[in-house]
């Protein structure tokens, strides 16, 4: 799983049924250091994340499609929580 | 799942019988800013896309075969939705 | 799933009890110019591929075991499919 | 599998159902010769690791949810083992 | 699948219960030239693969706790094979 930032959203009328009434979000998924880890990908959103907000993102299907309770959907990337914070070992925070 | 554009179609006359009837496209994964994002791949058709459409492509097996109702077949990557827009967070579209 | 060219066999006498009767393909997969994507991958063949043949290849396990009719077995690429030719938006064929 | 060590915690306190209870760490990948093997990932704790330990992480749904005995939650990362040492073929320790 | 040489054995006492009995492998994946492809990975023996042995490399989870006959055990690597020969398209020997 990785710390990501919801940046935008996907507005997709054609789509296979199993998505029907899902949020398609743009997150970027992030570096420790706060910048950009590779390039931004399209994910469910299963918590109701915000515009701005730091996620944590899975990658991967069996996670993702489990996470909004639809099994054997084509879903292969969701946000399933809201990041509070993060406690690095040295005591600081990131 | 990642956006991706409709590049071609790919023609295999000797396959696999679960792709039978299943229309194999050639899609190039591309990042925000619309350029490449790496090579093209091969990907089932899930919503008849058409060549040259901006689509939503999942990469994941589990995805991809429940995506045309084939359960435990060699389908990894399918095309599962039309993209109309995205709207990113600082108002601009992308 | 992407397109990859035959180049070798791997042989194994001492291996899983499951891999039994498959055969063991080196393939190159290939970017869409035809250089090469990668190094090569070791596949098991589904369609009685040849040697130097243009080949459709998934790399994901339950793609690949289910493409041999062999589930939950240590198998994870396979070659699926024998690519006739790959027709572009431009027309143009690659 | 790879090699990680536990570097800090994630807090979320607006999460999937599916992972009350279970505790984020922030675990960094590491080479061989003990340097930073890309950038830091969140995995849920199935060994009771702590802070600074080496561990064993993997990086696969079904292996990661199973570690924690939750089956088809949104889970695809965990710390599954702790790591007393690694015996190179040269005799060496690493 | 890829092809590997067995670099060394990892050791972890506290570890997730269903690893009990299994060895952890040091492994380290080879491009066709010998060459070391990325670093070292951690990975479950499913053939009592031999210290120096070149072998054959699943990275699945699937793949790779089916070898060992645990099902939805957190394994996502195994050893599944040793390579005796790797015969090339130019009949030369890799």
């Amino acid at each position: 799983m990785l710390i990501a930032r919801v940046i935008g959203e996907v507005v997709a009328t054609r789509k296979h049924s199993s998505h029907e009434g899902l949020k398609l979000l743009l997150v970027q998924p992030l570096n420790l250091d706060g910048t950009d880890r590779g390039d931004a990908v399209v994910a469910v959103d299963a918590v109701q994340a915000g515009l701005g907000e730091k996620v944590l993102l899975t990658l991967e299907g069996f996670s993702a499609f489990s996470s909004v309770g639809r099994l054997m959907t084509p879903i292969e990337t969701a946000v399933i929580g809201i990041i509070d914070h993060v406690e690095l070992l040295e005591g600081t925070e990131a």
